[in-house]
């Protein structure tokens, strides 16, 4: 019998502009990494573990979230990422695990940091301090143009309350440019893939884009 | 009639272990102050704005408290500043106030950075982010034994399930450590005071410290 040996771990990340259909993608991924028998964990920003939830909890149902200021946001995100990378994104990655995530560090250098113009030099080195040494393997970015992402937004009436979905559109034109400028800095490891294609589509190309970098 | 001009702002920050009577100092500083007409403003910390309370609580009552990273804490911690900064403290120091806090950034250097280990470095840097410009004109240190501040604690029974207060005595010597390092750094700010003093001794102390500085 062959020696089976454990598996790499991986950190994939998916990124992009609500309404992008990042959750959509994550749940096929899953499942058709489940079915060639690779442990997977999904986690989700802010949030994943029960730290992270109440944190998640005052940033996203925060009734005075207009007195949030962008640095305490900022730094309740990383605050959240720091939790979940060492209680569960390490260990898993330990097990060889392919780690899921439903947002990253990317999320906050381009919502907290382009979006809301925080300095750029501050917020790369908060959040490296929060992640540590682990970086995703690979990061997934679903662009869509602007208005299609606040339409999609729009249809989902019960997410309306929610403080990150009531921005305005040049806050969302921010975001999509913002990420747009991260995979040109790091073309070895974000991926930008059409989210105006249909999920099948889609479906290819993450997995076109996950399948290499799985060995 | 003189000229009544504005006085000027005046940031006072309170540090010592638990068990240093900062509590008592405060509100008695802020009793004297009032006396003479000044404004008073008195925060705490983690807290002393609404998103700050509902911090403080992941922080202090969380019932995982051991499993929270020092990374997280941190982040929470300062988090918690932040806007504590910018919703109370700037605009107090605008309108000519004196603001008493509770604690501030030197607990994050001492507790989160020191006492727990976290690399200087981007304690400091994270710090600075989160309280901008806004430095305190003089910070008061009530210093005592690590011996007393515990037995202190102890008496508080109430408090006990309060994690940052079921810390080992190793833990609270560093911090103690810590405290006197920093005045050994910052001179000018930093005035260490000796808490085993009767109240009444360390009010005049004190007083003694603010007084200067009010001008």
């Amino acid at each position: 019998m062959p020696n089976k040996s454990k598996p790499a771990g991986k950190l994939i990340s998916f990124e992009g502009s609500e309404g992008s259909g990042k959750s959509t993608q994550i749940a096929r991924l899953a499942a058709h990494l489940q079915k060639i028998g690779r442990e997977v964990v999904a986690t989700r920003e802010p949030g994943g573990t029960e730290i992270g939830e109440q944190i998640r909890n005052i940033i996203v149902h925060n009734s005075r979230g207009d007195e949030m200021c962008p640095e305490t946001e900022l730094l309740l995100f990383t605050a959240a990422r720091a939790q979940v990378v060492r209680e569960v994104i390490a260990p898993a990655l330990q097990r060889g695990a392919v780690v899921l995530s439903d947002r990253y560090l990317d999320s906050s250098t381009v919502y907290q940091g382009i979006a809301r113009n925080l300095a750029p030099g501050p917020v790369s080195e908060i959040n490296q301090f929060a992640v540590g040494n682990v970086m995703p393997d690979l990061t997934i970015v679903i662009d869509v143009p602007t208005e299609v992402s606040l339409a999609r937004i729009r249809q989902r009436a019960s997410d309306l309350p929610d403080r990150m979905e009531r921005e305005n559109i040049s806050f969302y034109t921010k975001v999509r440019e913002g990420y747009l400028l991260l995979a040109k800095q790091w073309p070895g490891r974000v991926v930008v893939l059409d989210g105006t294609l249909t999920p099948d589509q889609l479906d290819q190309l993450v997995w076109a884009a996950v399948e290499p970098r799985l060995a």
